[in-house]
């Protein structure tokens, strides 16, 4: 497994603000990990909303699925979050350690199991035996501070290097409100396990389906715009929680995605989504080059996101930015095979502002020095213009290196 | 650049006999590389039927485009195919490049350029000099014999660690036919390579438009259930000529794929396909597993399709059975992300006959010391067991090792 913390990493962590509402506690409760922290516990105020999106994967763990069942109620209450087992694959057992999880947890807080939310992160196919949190959740409840961010964000973590912290700040109405949120994992991680997971918190008093309305919005161009190696993960799980405890403060109760009010709130956040989902990328497993694939001209928004995932997850790419390599033939390879319209003698390719092919050529007048020069960076812009529509779009990666095929292959040899 | 020979090579490599109305000859252009052959040329009798399939890529390379331009005429005198520059992505010049190539083979058998087909295969973006055939074109054309057939697939060879030929033969009414074919590299190749080439010969006489439907519904559970890294070349090129010289001996003329007749012609193309199919597997880049990947139980066959696909392009799944792990926990993952009809808990998952996982959970009987005698051989197969229906297929890949990412990434660094 990689230890060394990611060449990408953040210079350094933020320092994130309490926020009203929300408390924190962290334990040790021994699924796997000996010697630090794998459980999580957030007790929320009453009136806490809550949104989410979750993986698209046909075999959900469950989690997932219990996530899903109760989110539409909008109400939650605490959340609990396990590092070493990610309860998928475990059939019956699985959800009735999920149940089990959370009548634990609606005890310790005094709420309803339903108002508890769920998430896992850690081996799969594996049983979790929730009776390890029985003793657990009582201290934690009794524990929870408003400060503890950066424990929290550690307890979560698998293979990640680094925790990944990300907090702003905006006006509602004329009262400050404070967004804090923080992430593990891209997409399918290392050795059995399998998560991303990411949890934003703040004080906004959103009503659940403005939330929801919001974090779909926010999510396209954040999270769902970063892709690590193309495995879908089946734990997939972005919440966020709003205590509303701001309109204490004087700020105005938002109901509707559309209200004006919202304009700052709606950029802050989608600041800290796109600051963590950036985060997540530059721990991608063996990653040493962040990648920005940047695809415009094309013939919709849509297209040209598919055109971007499509040379983001080429491992023909990856490989080349891996070895410093303009390979302007391998993003036209991997432009050709998305399947969306594109006329090879119309494409321009940018690597990090240099145009290098031009018209479906060689552009013949770029320096290989000034290229190789860019290459060398740790991070590294791909822009391809395809010269058909106005349709642009943008997509974060990382090259695949052999580390990743270490961290993901050589556990057993 | 890897050089040693594929562990995964077969153990021999099949005598080819001659094919009435097909002569091969190859020699040293000098298009890249030294002391080694780069060009072939096969000339075909009058009367020879060709048929084709080439990449879907909306970004061909300029011998595709001569190729589909051309193949519709159904009718071939010769087939030029070059190593070390794949012509692909230069434009104007690369539309040059493939007419003087035409041209200089045409004057050299004496046909019409429009019956000459072309594949290049090799470096991408640099312009192919193609007066450097003007000499060589007469050469070959004198020297051209029916028995050439492994320095033929040698000179077409890239970063292939092995050349790749296979034969077989039927009756047709009475009369006994001959089927060979050669071909090339996996996906898209090592350091600026592009390209899967194949070539197939028969001296069965069968008409073009018959030929055509063959070729295309044998390449559905051959090349194209093949993939080692889901990059899709801008240059896949299979061509099948048939001289139809076996008329001569009585062999009844074909007009119709339809006619029952084509029994035994069918299923001798089909295993020719198959075996060159699988040692493109083979000699995936960095391979030292050959993984078969079937699904059943699918809701129908294109759906089987789409999840083995998932499953056989999913890095974690390859890197995993690189790291001889029966992590089925993964291969549930691939299944999730396919986007088909799948239910978790009906999913049942064997690796070399060894069930693993059962209705979604760890099967509790497995033999775990088994399951790991199993994944050291270097052949795995791979089932998935979807309970839905009746769709059933399989496809071929590799594992993905770090060789790979050395091959394709290294050259540089």
């Amino acid at each position: 497994m990689a230890t060394a913390v990611s060449p990408l990493a953040p210079r350094s962590v933020p320092q994130l603000p309490a926020i009203e509402g929300v408390r924190l506690a962290t334990a040790a409760a021994g699924i796997r990990y000996a010697n630090r922290t794998d459980v999580m516990l957030a007790v929320f105020e009453p009136g806490t909303t809550v949104a989410g999106v979750l993986t698209r994967s046909k075999c959900p763990s469950a989690p997932v699925e219990w996530c899903r069942a109760h989110i539409k109620a909008g109400r939650a209450a605490a959340l609990v979050v396990n590092s070493g087992n990610a309860n998928a694959f475990t059939g019956k057992n699985g959800r009735a350690a999920t149940k089990l999880t959370a009548a634990l947890a609606a005890k310790a807080v005094h709420c309803k199991p339903a108002d508890v939310f769920l998430a896992s992160t850690g081996v799969i196919g594996e049983p979790l035996d929730a009776g390890k949190f029985a003793g657990v959740m009582e201290r934690l409840a009794a524990d929870a501070q408003a400060t503890d961010w950066l424990n929290a964000a550690r307890s979560i973590m698998t293979t990640d290097t680094f925790p990944k912290l990300a907090t702003a700040s905006a006006r509602l109405g004329k009262t400050h409100i404070t967004i804090n949120g923080f992430a593990k994992g891209a997409g399918m991680i290392a050795p059995d396990m399998g998560t991303m997971l990411a949890f934003v918190f703040t004080d906004a008093p959103i009503a659940a389906p403005a939330l929801q309305a919001l974090l779909k919005e926010s999510v396209a161009d954040t999270f769902n715009a970063v892709t690590v190696d193309g495995d879908t993960s089946t734990s997939d799980t972005l919440l966020v929680f709003a205590t509303g405890t701001a309109a204490r403060r004087g700020a105005p109760r938002i109901g509707r995605r559309s209200d004006p009010r919202l304009k700052g709130f709606r950029a802050a956040f989608q600041r800290v989504l796109a600051d963590l989902a950036e985060q997540v990328a530059r721990d991608g497993e063996g990653a040493r080059k962040l990648v920005e694939v940047i695809v415009e001209g094309a013939v919709s928004k849509p297209s040209a996101r598919r055109i971007a995932r499509s040379i983001a997850n080429s491992p023909l790419v990856k490989t080349a930015i891996a070895g410093e390599d303009a390979n302007w033939g391998r993003v036209v390879m991997a432009v050709g095979k998305a399947g969306e319209p594109a006329d090879r003698d119309r494409l321009s390719i940018w690597f990090g502002g240099i145009r290098v092919a031009h018209r479906g050529e060689r552009d013949p007048s770029y320096d290989e020095a000034q290229v190789a020069a860019v290459m060398k960076k740790p991070e590294i812009s791909l822009k391809v213009a395809l010269g058909l529509g106005r349709g642009r779009d943008r997509v974060l990666t990382c090259d695949l290196t052999k580390e990743y095929v270490a961290i993901n292959g050589d556990y057993r040899s």
